[in-house]
Order: C-alpha cells, then structure tokens, then sequence
C-alpha cells in the first residue's frame, strides 16, 4: 500500500524561487471562505440535510467525469450503476461498484478527477493509502461508516468546507421548494438559485412542450403570447431574485444572440410556440432570448452567464439507452466575435450590466475573448470551464487572458458542479494554480509582489463578490 | 509609495540556469540600434521637431490599449478626452486625465501596457516610484516639465532611443510633405514611409470616393480606369520608394487573395468604381488587389505586409460616438491556407519577392503558417503583433513557429505603434523574450550557446535589415 | 570546428529537480526495444538488404523536412537533387547536394530536423564535429566510407537500433513481394506492412482508375460493382493481415465520415466508377469508406488509422515541375466532432474496435479530441504528427489531451517515417519529452513517482503494443 498525503507545495511550480513566492501568496488566501456562484448541487441536500447513501451513489455514479473515462476504456455503464432509460437492470451494489472504480484507478493519472478525489479521500475522509485494488475496501468501509454519521451529513459539510455561499441552478419550471425549506430552517447557510431559463426557450429539447405548460401554471400567464411569455419570465426572475439568485445561466449550442425588430421576434415565437420551427428558427428563438435576458437582466439587476459550445448527447447509442448528461457532451468551435455582436450592439456599453461568458474553445481566449472583454464594460471573462477546470486548462487561460483583458474583467473561480465533496478541492486547484501564476510573473518581474498578494485575494475572493452581487 | 525599478533580470525565465544563458545573450543584443520597419507614429513630429503637449496627449488620449481597459471597467471615454465625432464636450484638462488613468493603474496589472509604460516611466523620464492615485501628481509634474525642455522634443528622443530606422505608414493620398521637410531639414534621423493603399482599395470604407479623387489629382491618372488604376498606384509606388519606403502594407478583414483573368480583374474593378460593389465584390477586390501588389512589388522591389484578420469597429456605439480606432477591433480567425493560394500559385515561388505575414489568430501559427514560410520562398512570417505584441504572445510565437518555420523565416520585430516613447520598450521586449526562449533551447541541449549569440542577433538587428531591404 | 555531443539530460527540463526526477523515469525506457507501428520505410531495403548509396540519396534528396526548408530560403529543388516531373536535368553529383546542405544547416536550428541529424551523426556515424560549409566533405567522406561497409546495411542497422517491429505501409495494390522476402529470407527482423487504401478510395487522385484495374486482377473482383469491390477489399485486407499487417491507414483531406444506406452507398459507388463524380461526391465517398472500413475491422481486427487535414501539394508550380509530397503539404482545420459523428454513432461503442486519430490541427486537442478519446470505447488518440512530431509539439500533446483523456487513451508513439537512420531519433525524442512532462506531474505532486515509471514505460512501450496488437 502507498502512502496518500497532499504535499503541501502541490501544484505550484518548480523552480524554488517561483515556488518561495507562490506559497507566500498562498498561504494569504488558502483560508478565504469559497463562494461559489454557479454550481449544479442539489438543494434538497441542504433541505433535507439527510445523510449521503454511500459511497459509489455520491462519488461514482452520478459523476460524468468519472464514468465516462472507465467506459472509454471498455467499462460499461450499467457496470457502474447509471440508470438505464428503460429500467434495465444494472448493477446495484455500490461495493462492486466501487470496486470496479478503484481497480481503474490509474486511468485518472494526469487528470483533475484524480486531484478532485484524492483530496475529498485525504481531507474529507482522512485516508492515508492511495486508492487501489487492495485498497478499495479499507475506503469503502471507511467512507461509508464516515456517511452515517452526522459530521458528514451535507449541512455539516457545507459548514466544515468554509463556504459561504452556494449557488444552484434551477428552471423555470421548478417551485424552489427546496431553497424556501433551507430559509425556514433556521440553518445559516447561504444557498441560493440561479435561473436557468433553457427548458423554457429550447424549442429542440424533447421537454420542452411540457416545461412551457408547467411555465403557465407556476407564472398564470398566457405563455403561448409573446407578451405572456416575456412576463412570465420576467414573473419567475423576480422570484427567483427574492430566494437569493442573483443570476441567470445560458447553456446554448453555441454563443449566437440576435437582437430582431419586436415584431420580427413576436412571430419568430408565435412559430416556436407552434411545434413547427426548423432547426434554424429554434437556433435564432435562443439567439434573440439572450438579448431579450440581457434586457431583463438591466432591469433586475441578474447577472448574466452564458455558457456556450457544447454538443450535447454526441454519442448516440448512449443517449438512447441512458439519456441526457452521460459524458457525452463535446465542445465544438465556438465564434464569439460576430455571435456575440448583435446583444452587444444593444448592451454591451452598459456599465450596469455584467454578462459572464465561459468557453469550451480555448482558441477563442487570446483572439476573441480577451479582446471583447478587455473593451466592452458589459462583459467579464468567466473561469476554464469543464474540461479546462483543470491545472493546464487554467494555466491557460491566465497565459492567454490576462496580457490583454487583464485580471479586473475575470470573476474567478466557479467550480461549476454537482460533486459537492470536491468543491473546497476545485477551489484549491484553481487558487494554487492562480497563485503559481502570479508568483511567475513576479519571478519575472511583471508585477511587484505587493501587487500579486492584492490579485491572489481578488482572485480567491473580492471578484466573485463583485461580478456575482453578492 | 513604492519603489519603480526596472529590474534587469526582467522578462527572463526564473530557472537560475537559463537565466544566466538568458542574460549573457541579452548583454550582446541589448545595446544594438532599434531597427523599426513598421509603425505609426506621426512624421509631423519628426519634421517639425515642436514638443509634444503635455502627458495625457501623449500617453493617454491617443493609446487605444489604455482607453480600451479603462472603458472596459467602465470608465466613459469622454472621461479621457476622446474626441467625439459631434464635436460634444469631453474632458479637456490633461491632469485630470491623467489622474483618471493613475488611479487605474491597477488595472494593467499583467498587460503590455504596464511594462511599456513603466519602462517609459522609468527610463525617458527618470521616475522612481510606482504610477498610482498618490503619485498622480507628482508624475505629472515631473513629465510635464520634461516635455517643455529640449531634450525631450521628438529628434532628441528618437536620438536618444538609438533608432537607426523609423517607418511611418501613409496612405497614397498622403503627399509626403513631412517625409519631404525631415529630409531637406539637415537632421540625420532616418524616418520613411510605406505604402498603405487600403484607403483606395477598399471600397467599403466610408471616405473611399474621396480618397479616389485624391488619388487621381496627384497621380494625373484617369483612375476611373483599370489602366489609369494601376498606373496611378505604380506612381504613387514610386514616388513612396524614393522617399524612403522600402516596404507597402495592407490591413484587410481576411487574408483573401484572387487572381483573375485581367477582363474579369478590369469587370470587376468597373463595378467597384460604380460605387454598386456588393461586400462579396469589395472583398474580391481587395483580394485581387493583394495581388496586383505583389505583382508591382516583383518590378519595384517594395516588401509586402499582410495584417488581415480584425474586425474593425465592433461596438456600434463607439462608432457613432467616437469613429474608428477606438479599441474595439476584435480579431477573429482567419485562413492563410485556402485564402492565400490564388496569391502564392502565382508568386510564392519567387524568390525575389518577399511577403512578410502577421495574424491575430494564434491558431494559424502551427498549422497554416509555419507550414507555408517554411516552405514558400516569398513568406516570411511577421512577429507576434498588436495583442499579442506581449511577452505569452512572443513566447507563443516562437513555441509555435520555430520548429517548422525556423528562425531564418521570420523577420525580426515590429513595433507596430504610436506610442512612440514606448518603441525602445518594446524592442526591449521582444529583446528579452527571444533571449530566454533561445536561453531555453540552450538549457535544454537543442541548440549551443555560440548559436544562440548568432539567432540572437539576428532577431533583433539582422534579420529586419535583410526583409526590409534596408 | 566545434565539437558534435549528445547531450545525456538534452530535451529535459532545466528546472534541477525537474530535471532529475526525468532522468530517473528516462534511464528506465531508455533501452527498451523500438515498436514503430507506422511509418513509410521502403520494404525493399530489408528484402535486399543492399547498401545505401551516398549520404545525399539516403539523408537529403528524399527528405521532404529538409529539402521544404532550403527551397524556403531560395534553394533550387533542382539543385538538391530532386527528380524533376519531365526528367529536366537536376544536380546528380551527390557531394555536391550534401554541401549546399552543410552550408544551409544553420536554417534548421530550433527545429527537429536538426535533432534527428545531429543524432543520426553522432550515434550512427560516430561524427565528433558539427556539420558546416567546413566540414561538409569530413561528413561526407565519413559517411558514405560508412554506407559502404556490412554495418551500414539495413539489416545491421535495424538490429543495432533495437527494432523489435517495423510497419511500413501499402496500397491494396502493391504485391507486398517485399516482405514475402524478408520473411523467406531467414533473417530475425520483424517488418510488417499496414493496409493503406487511399488510391483506390479517392476518385480525385489521377492514378485512380489504373489502381481499381490493378485491384481487380490482383482480387480477381470485379471492383465495378459495390459488391465487388467490398470484396476486394476484404480479400486484401486478409491478405496484408497474413503478411502481418495488424493495421489500416486513411489519411484524407478532412475527418469527414458517412454512414449512408446500403442502397445510397451503392448509388454513389456508381457514380465514383463511372469517372463522373464531383469533388463532393469524392468527399462523401471517402467518408462512407471510413465507416465501411471500420465494419471491416470489426470483423478481421485491423486497428484503423486516420490521419486526416492536409491540403496536399499546395504548391502549383513544384507540383507541376516535381510532382506529389515536395513538402507543400499543408495543414488546415480540422472538425472531428461533426465528421466522426456518423463513424462514432455507428461503431464508436465497440470496445473490441480501436480507431487511432491523428491531427495536423492541434486546436482540436483540448477541444475535440481528448473528450472524443476521454469518451468512446473505440476511440484512441494518435501521438503528435508530423509537424507537430517535435519537442513543442509533444508537450503541446500531453498538455493539452492528458487532462481530459488521460494517458490510457493514447497509443504510444509513431515515427511515422522514411527517414530510416532517424527512427531511433525520432523514438528518444518522444520518450525523453514524455519523461520530461512526467517529471513536471511530479514535481508538482500531481502524481507520484511510482506511478510516473509505469507511465513512462507505458508510453514508450507497452501501449503501443496493445493498441495495435502486437
């Protein structure tokens, strides 16, 4: 058995000199409370408070990440528990299912899952072997006694890990019941929604007929007029608002906005709402809801994400047997250049506005991005998102980002996930590898030490703050 | 306050080693003459030598990379004294100016601006503290000061910078007048041209028909004409080369080339003057006249730059308020593969002719355009330029285009600016950076040290001299 | 003359710690046998076993990295030896070829090529000295004494590099008589041949129709119709199985894949045979290729290699004069989302087929390729190609695809080579630069050093024989 301990210059550069000034930059902001302003938690988790089942249900099974590197490599995913569409039988142990884990262990070498994982073993559980074969049990066992008790229910953990805000990501159709039960109950942590209006102005998702009937019920408005549909996302806004979101989200195809005559958009709509829009007019209706969200969002005060560029479900035989969100999802070029050009023709001289757009095409930092928000006061560069949300990944966006949008137009770190366990370890990777960063280019002599202290806590802290309206 | 010291190890690799092959490299390339092929600043100041106004005209109001960051955080560039194009009021007291920039200091943390800036500060005008709120004044002061007296007139300054070349850039409708007085001034600087046609090329900029009639007045050539078209550009061509150019330059959206029949060149060219040209039809001109160019440049020797690739003016609202060049260019991606063949099946295999390639999408450098430098007698690809004109751009651009292209198909730096009192700082850039990407190579066994003194130089003094021809 | 060393810790990482933990990792691979898996040797050189004749035929004239790179800088291909299209007289004297080489050796400093030559004269040659205008005839009178002896002949010069296996690669209509030399022949060495049917997939290549004549007699088919052409391509495939094949090669203009119904395919069979299709029935031909060469692989466990994205002979004039591969290959963007999709959709779920995909467009890195190979069971990522087979271009690789695909998903390395002397280089450099981003991992405690000696090992030796099944 190998010893597991997280050496405490992880992730910081090498050479000693740059590595003396990262750790001194760390050390300032290793303790910062995280706030964490876009994420897919659930709410019932903190609603309920009730203890997580085990380990394989909280750490394998529902972690895209995870499952789709094992099925790369031949493991199938019914071995691995995902629920088959159908119902079909898969393996319900969730020790065999760990064990099948941690015998592929090695595969995540390299990867973020690895770091994410050994250090929710190490801090979280306070193992000390790494995960193996041989060890796969001695985890098991010992995570899954851990669960039962109350330090490792979700409240006590939101609350060990120093968060100080979560935010969740609901629909519109969603009644937030689960965020009005964690107000109720007196528990003092801070978790709030985020409105996700996709369900509702997806014309090509398969859901879409039903979460517009459900947007009428929860809103008593005519969504089926243009008019009644603007008001009753305007209606849901505003509630949302008042349980504590403070943004909205965009997880659109690509970055494409539109800003249409009104009368051109009411009857671009009165086709969506028909069921009969071509791919083109559905591709256009979530163009022009971007600019009609930026509209709102100048009203209400919600900060803006959009999150473009993913080809969603790309694998066919896996989304016909398992459905929607199987690690499927690959990003494709994005343009942001003339996508985004319409909504900022409109809005993106506001000051008062913030409009967060994150990437999955790395291409796009240093030629388009940077340069769009290095001028545009509406618009802030979100963190490396997804597969970027890595140690190269965000090296990379600091290296291409930052010579031309500077620090001041980022929002630093969203760890963007439902792995509740990894999120003080996302915020870990993303704070060592901005402090290592800044200690090159003070190395370098690009900036003053005194300087990257203050960036180091803009970066950890002050800039989420600021961006999100917290 | 803080100290302000230009530390001489700066934009070095931070390993001990390499630093140390970094510095002996630098110490042989630093003193050399600045050789400045390509450029904007205003031959005015050279021919009238007057001093310049005072800090905020010098360093603020003109600089697109420091309004760009100040509007981008929401500063309005009214605030800086931008002129807007309705004549309407803007600040006009240059330390106010100034003091706006200097509580934003913070701001260029991480940018180009910063180190220019800094060197500026530091070296032309002897400052010993950081720029910020506090020191505002004191920087003013001490600047604005130093401007009224001699030694800070431009001649002084250029003789001062060790510039042995200066190129301006002028459009053929310019007459050369400032060209003309430096010359028959008696001072020994050398400041010339290049031939920048766009103006009577591009039928989509709004002052195309005037420049046209301008055109034809100082060439006496019935422009109205294919022929008379062609012919007014050989004079002009001509009249530029005896002033001094040895280089023309053209800054189109892509880097699209044609090469037509001549009765379908002279077809389309009748549409153009028609003023009925369709954006294909202006496009397609532009694209053909790239051509034409190097046809010209083959009979007069002139050096041909492409710097395609920016969408020009992007923020409407910038537009209409302020007009061109107010920092919202935004690069976008750009294809040398496709778009340069009509161009290089007719002339790439001359070896005589030299075409000198810029881009502003990073990701032509290892696949497109390496690739064809390092293979086509005419290409030479151009330095990292205007965002990317940093040290991550440079070390990108050699990162990329080394291994394929060499160092013998790139023509040393441009500075590609305005700003003149950054020039030297910019040059010492470019200077360091090679030194340390060179200083790696060496470190890591790829090339020897005696080598590495030869590129060196080469990069910065030999290399410019041979492309440009001067 | 200066002295010509190896060095032992070249193409490490200068940081000290870096450095040592990579020669650590290195001195364990160091020795281990060469698996080249693809590549272009010519079989006959093992079937005859006959010396090569003369330094400049054996390391210049056939090399398309060198002689891209003196044509770049104004050398003639004539005055290299290059074999002109109309048989027009080219320099024949040999010595005379390898001194404007020698002279010109400076060009390539910074890149492989350099790499590779010093190594090939210093390990295979035994030179002390670097090469120059100086000691260009030392070179050549060393070397070609050298050719001339038993040592120097292919057979000796595969064992003494540790060859274990040597893939060279053929068309459907070659009659493999080669290697049914080596194998009667007795001698020990392991060359096999892969299965590249471009010449008589791509309707657009000018010997199209004579290779569909030679595949019908050497099939005894009738490759006008679909049915039997099918056939001759399972009858060869099995044929170059039984010869030792264990693998397909595609190297297309674009990724692009189909997926039609039988009866599409054979409508467009008709059309390909009939002389008369368009470019894009061409391109859709040679994407339903892929996916029908895969169902093939299925069946008979040839694994499938797709080197897609070079315009090939982008140069007109050398195309003309010199014909095909004269180093103007150049690449462009590639899509593998989109244009895997219907290959993907079809077999990329089958855990028993292995698809290695190469890319000339390292974009696609991050963005595309690591979360397609981080994703389908079938799906494996080929190493850094061609251009980008360098030392930049390999970190790029592990920087860029580990994150997402780990280092499971990829398949070792590919010298993918004619240049037969380098083979060995080209091997060092990969497993050196392998070790190098190993040590880094390490060194900032993203794995540990155990784990970092079964990858290196993995890397240089064990994956590549699983993929490709030896």
């Amino acid at each position: 058995m190998t010893e597991l301990a997280l050496h405490p210059d992880r992730l910081f550069p090498a050479d000693p000199d740059t590595r003396a000034v990262a750790r001194r930059l760390h050390a300032e902001v290793a303790g910062l409370p995280i706030v964490s302003p876009h994420g897919h938690t659930d709410p019932a988790w903190f609603a309920t408070n009730a203890p997580f089942a085990n380990p394989a249900e909280l750490l394998i099974t529902p972690d895209h990440y995870v499952f789709r590197m094992l099925y790369s490599q031949g493991v199938a995913l019914e071995e691995l528990g995902v629920p088959r569409a159908d119902g079909g039988a898969v393996e319900i142990d969730p020790r065999r299912i760990w064990r099948r884990f941690a015998e592929n262990y090695h595969l995540f070498r390299g990867t973020p899952s690895r770091i994410w994982h050994d250090w929710v073993y190490a801090e979280v559980f306070g193992l000390k072997v790494r995960l193996s074969a041989e060890t796969a049990d001695l985890y098991y066992d010992t995570m899954d006694a851990a669960l039962k008790t109350e330090a490792f229910r979700p409240r006590a953990l939101f609350d060990r890990f120093g968060i100080e805000l979560l935010a969740t990501t609901e629909s519109p159709t969603d009644d937030l019941a689960h965020h009005k039960a964690i107000r109720d109950s007196g528990w003092k942590g801070r978790v709030v929604t985020a409105y996700r209006p996709d369900p509702v102005i997806d014309a090509e998702h398969e859901a879409f007929p039903e979460a517009m009937k459900r947007f009428a019920e929860l809103t008593g408005e005519d969504v089926t007029t243009w008019k009644g549909y603007l008001a009753a996302h305007r209606k849901r806004r505003a509630v949302f608002a008042q349980a504590g979101a403070t943004s909205t989200d965009h997880g659109h195809p690509t970055a494409r906005t539109a800003d249409l005559a009104p009368g051109e958009a009411e009857a671009l709509f009165n086709v969506i709402v028909s069921s009969r829009a071509s791919p083109e007019q559905a591709e256009l209706f979530r163009a022009q809801m971007l600019t009609e969200m930026a509209a709102m969002s100048l009203d209400d005060g919600l900060v803006m994400q959009i999150h473009p560029g993913s080809f969603r479900n790309h694998n066919a035989r896996v989304f016909a047997r398992f459905g929607r969100d199987k690690g499927a999802d690959i990003p494709t070029r994005t343009d942001y250049v003339r996508d985004l050009k319409p909504l900022l023709d409109r809005f993106g001289a506001e000051p008062s506005l913030t409009i967060v757009v994150f990437t999955l095409d790395e291409t796009a930092y240093a030629r388009e991005l940077a340069p769009l928000a290095g001028h545009y006061p509406a618009l802030r560069l979100g963190p490396a998102w997804w597969f970027h949300d890595s140690p190269e990944g965000m090296r990379r966006f600091r290296e291409q980002t930052t010579e031309t949008a500077g620090f001041y137009n980022t929002v630093g770190f969203n760890d963007d996930t439902r792995a509740f366990l990894s999120i003080p370890a996302r915020h870990d990777v993303a704070r060592r590898i901005d402090c290592g960063f800044l200690a090159r280019l003070v190395v370098e002599h690009r900036l003053q030490e005194d300087e990257a202290h203050e960036i180091a806590r803009a970066l950890a802290y002050d800039l989420v703050k600021q961006a999100y309206r917290l």
